[in-house]
């Protein structure tokens, strides 16, 4: 899917391409919008816009590590963005950020670039702003994709920690490591993305006006923001790991104690009752009127003496 | 709540905006103060004082992470302090430092805010040092909130840490988890204030008079100091679990030595019990005099050879 | 094995040596191409070339980390890739890159080698773009052999996991420890290629042509791609590792349990059979009608007890 | 307790304050010492010297961190060194470096301190060498409290490490745990004096005479190797720590055997004796003239069977 | 022992050093090499080479950690090497380097050392490419003690992680630990050589000439190898005591797992046997016929039982 809006300050919005319209001369504002661009679609990139065969096979096969790459009157830039629905998968979203023109390229619809498209369609005024202004436009929704799923995760991990106190199970380990390693996975995002937005945000990187510079600060900031909230869910989930890991040892020393305390009493009575059961022919005790008794009573006894020094020991 | 002081150096202290009064032109120095400023209040910040959007929008949901954003004429910071009673919870305090104006903004009624104000109030000449001595009075007391936080925590940790040397429990293993996890955060908080000190202090940051920089540069020691401590913290909370978990597989081991060494005294004897128990008709030793004697005698010895072979082998 | 090509733009390909040919001279593209050199082909680089002695005897016994020494009018690298089939075992090409001249010299035969060689014999033209671009064209198919293994290796270890669930044992303990000891040695020759490729793609780089600089700036992305890769490969075979453990333990658990439940129940039951199984002359219980079918029930009584006792404490 | 030495080159060596003295105008060369000082010394300082209230307010009440502060025409240096018998409880010491004068403030006396001024006291020419020279005469034995204490915690260390290889205790492991939480501390330390040191032997840092650059040089090279050997430490008491949990779980493993080897010998051999033990009327083996030896014999070859699989499968 | 070389173009090879003589003036080339000095030897360098006190200071006690002091005219260097027969212990080299002398220092006689010695004593003229050049052949053999000794230690930690697996002990564990404990040495001081030959290949260090400079550089690179090399040996050393750790708690498993089962088995048995051993006057199954061949075919039928479900469980 193929969509275009080419502004001119006096003829207004046109959207659609009439031959021998060259997009990177003329005086028009140019956003090119390509959703899951066929090849006849990526070759328009080539053909019409000249860009670099490179970038557009990177449009192709877009590459999972966020980048920027210089050309020289237009940079490309991959950036990534998390698509609700899709657990911690990102979804790329490739720019062609030139001086008058912008072409966006993306392998899935995404709601905030259909949002900005109808503003723009029905109040193209909005292009004197500069196309930077529109990789803005985008750049402020994508990094809130990030703080909505981050929001989701931390009280997700939240409940898992609750989960690990009460009754840890292999099933909650699993998803404590799985959200960890999405952890990582997005920390290497954020961490490519903040370098981008602080080359955009760069006074000697042209193609920013020098006026929309302070937008491109406030991206770079959130994602500073974002890579300390990425790394507090790293550091939650590693700390409910070792709290599983705590907690079990604990709990060994728990059930350890009930087994040794038992077979502590128990195994000396059933020796005494074994004794007594043995058939020697002169076994003295057995004669005696209140020899049972008497066992029993030692028995008690003993288990008593036992059970006050497990008390004193704190094992129970 | 609003409350604004206006001190021209001849006419003194005014507290109350005349009309056609434009702080950013005239000679007076002006401290205005928003306390859970209401829509209305915050629309003063972008009509009278043509502050940033981006700024004014920030003032009304403070990001968690403090930062500086420099605009031509004035910077504006986002500040964090702990409010006691609030646990690790910060409270943000935002602040527009322009040449001769000084805008405080915070959801929260902050002690040291309102101390400084009565002393500004009754003193007007202090302004004579200038709005960036203000923000230095700020800063002193909101360093200080974090020291006496670290402190109390200190003392928390080092009682938390003789608990579990003497009887380690969920709960304890709880609150050191919880307190490294407020450690890691004040960490990325007190981490991105010694940014912004370390900018505030720099000779090219022209908002500070060239005199009052040796006492930002104090700040930014205390900074390194704060951060010192809260790492201080992290590692003492780390050791504590780390003697948690070494403590609990060292009372494994006790308890696992005490279940051994009875199960071996005793399974022995009981077995000579059971097999004198047992009904066969020709068993010679049940008939001799003192066999009962001899097998109980028997039973002493083999416990005793068992008991030494343990204390040799240091199990009890 | 030593091939030759010499191509000038007018007289077009050569493949032998002439006699007088001096490489260095000349109009002439020139790639020499040493597979399993003989020292007499080494001495071909020391005479014919003049390459100090240091490079070429590097060529002789290639060290294992990536790196890239400048002389005056050539750079000699030392690069790694990883061959098909010889598991995490990386395989060395060192390359002399002169303004006209390339000299690959490699212990074993390498594919994308040999293919791009017919390319360039088929097709001479190719040399106008430059002996820089034959690197080029040499460090792409270079980094896909690091894809290629780490998917792989991402598979193996993702079927690592999953074993790790469900049967742990030594062997899958062996594996995941190798698979994050190839990572590590893995990520220390990225770690130095990433390095080489950032020299090579800087502007001061003289031996690269300023409009082939962008693919070059590509292939250091791809390397960033790759370090972003096998850190994350480190990652998962370190979390597989956490996971065993923590499963490892937890199993223990619940083996424990097992063990206690049945020793709390048994045992007691076991004493009251061992005390009715005493012989002495004076036990009321014996004579009761009913005794033996009260003790039994008792004992049933008893172990109902435990075993609710038990479920509550959510032993099984 | 204050001592002042002033030494003009011509007129010698005075030690009381003359009326109208102004220390930091004139020829002579000034070294005062406040030991414990009260206010009234303290006053000293801004009254005579004009040093700035900060500086004078830490004098009071020493920061933990070292650090140093330049105001136009002298630094302030906070500084710590290890006291002996104060365990890793470090002392501090401040210093008002000019270019003719010096003053060192500490609330404990410091013997290197005291021997120092011994020196100047007998050798006042040793003046002409620059105050600068005294602070490397202070530094130099400074850094020498850090070499004996750390010699002194190696070797502490070193027991440490033998004791819990031979008899792992609570006790032993708290004093490991004590000694790597001192190792962090003195790390900060060191690592902030380090920064310092680099500072003072700065070529810009004009208060240190070119000629004795050197010496501070030697200074910073041993604040490395301080930080080394202190890394070192951490790392030993880390390592014991990672002895101690491999070794009780290793002698956890041991304990089990035996109870293990004990239980699958034993329980069997109980169990044929409890069969033995019952009192079925028709029991054809108890009639047997050999049974009690048939049955002793077998419970004998059951129990070497079940030995030699213990032994085969190395388990004792 | 002393031993000296002076070496002038024309006047050929001399070995003492006649009266007058000033080895910092003339043409000629000078090494010195000084093995276990006597403190007469020392005054040699500060009298007739004047070098700074604190380098010859050094000279007497070597410090641990390498390092470079820069005088003058000349450069103090610091280095170490691993002795054979000595283990990890590292032995030092001090070296004097002036633009045409070179003092060599060192307490231990060391053989490559030697070899150069008798090579120059051989070949004077070799003096022609510099003491420079000197320097770089003491710095070749010595890098190579390091490979040579990293080559053993990695066979050597190769064959105890084959012991880990095979049979655990806690001699092997002490082993791994003194490994990981001598790697930890050995990467600070590799660490602190890479910095001086970082330092020594700078084009701005003029006491190597430009053309030996690619020497430095080589050596530079082989200490990143050795680097990468002994931070390998720290991983394969962590690794291996985490295998140690995992198949240790694995094992544990293993013993429970026997111990429950045999548990779980026979203590139901043995009730049964200690149920049909009580003497109650009236208990109908021990007059039935076959009571006592049904009791046993009951218990047959109930361990039969109990093995499916451990079967299933995957207990054994
Ligand atoms: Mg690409
Ligand atoms: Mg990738
Ligand atoms: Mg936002
Ligand atoms: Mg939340
Ligand atoms: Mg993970
Ligand atoms: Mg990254
Ligand atoms: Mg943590
Ligand atoms: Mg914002
Ligand atoms: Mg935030
Ligand atoms: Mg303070
Ligand atoms: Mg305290
Ligand atoms: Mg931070
Ligand atoms: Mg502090
Ligand atoms: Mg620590
Ligand atoms: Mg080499
Ligand atoms: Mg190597
Ligand atoms: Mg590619
Ligand atoms: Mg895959
Ligand atoms: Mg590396
Ligand atoms: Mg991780
Ligand atoms: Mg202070
Ligand atoms: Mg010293
Ligand atoms: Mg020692
Ligand atoms: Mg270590
Ligand atoms: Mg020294
Ligand atoms: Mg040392
Ligand atoms: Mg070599
Ligand atoms: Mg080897
Ligand atoms: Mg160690
Ligand atoms: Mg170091
Ligand atoms: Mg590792």
């Amino acid at each position: 899917m193929q969509r275009l809006l080419i502004f001119h300050p006096q003829q207004g919005l046109k959207e659609s391409l009439e031959p021998g319209f060259r997009p990177r001369q003329g005086e028009e504002f140019v956003w090119l919008d390509l959703v899951r661009p066929s090849p006849e679609e990526l070759d328009l990139l080539t053909e019409l816009f000249h860009f670099h065969p490179l970038a557009v096979e990177d449009c192709r096969r877009p590459h999972y590590r966020p980048g920027i790459a210089q050309y020289d009157e237009y940079a490309f830039l991959t950036l990534r963005c998390v698509k609700h629905g899709k657990g911690s998968q990102t979804v790329a979203l490739n720019v062609f950020l030139g001086p008058r023109f912008i072409v966006t390229v993306h392998q899935e619809s995404l709601d905030f670039v259909d949002d900005l498209w109808q503003q723009y369609h029905r109040d193209a005024e909005l292009f004197k702003k500069g196309v930077d202004f529109i990789l803005y436009s985008l750049l402020e929704p994508l990094t809130a994709t990030f703080f909505t799923f981050f929001d989701r995760t931390e009280d997700k991990l939240e409940h898992l920690e609750e989960a690990v106190f009460h009754r840890p199970s292999r099933q909650i380990l699993n998803q404590v490591f799985t959200l960890r390693r999405q952890a990582i996975k997005l920390r290497k995002i954020l961490g490519a993305q903040r370098d981008i937005l602080n080359l955009l945000s760069h006074p000697e990187f042209k193609l920013i006006k020098q006026e929309n510079r302070v937008f491109f600060l406030d991206i770079y900031n959130e994602m500073l923001r974002l890579i300390d909230q990425v790394e507090t869910l790293h550091d939650l989930a590693s700390s409910t790991l070792e709290i599983y890991l705590s907690l079990t040892s604990n709990r060994l020393n728990e059930i350890m104690k009930v087994l040794t305390v038992i077979t502590t009493i128990m195994m000396p009575l059933s020796l005494i009752a074994g004794i007594y059961g043995m058939n020697f022919r002169y076994m003295p005790e057995l004669e005696w009127r209140y020899g049972y008794f008497a066992v029993l009573g030692f028995m008690f006894f003993l288990a008593m003496v036992m059970l006050y020094f497990f008390r004193r020991k704190g094992w129970f």
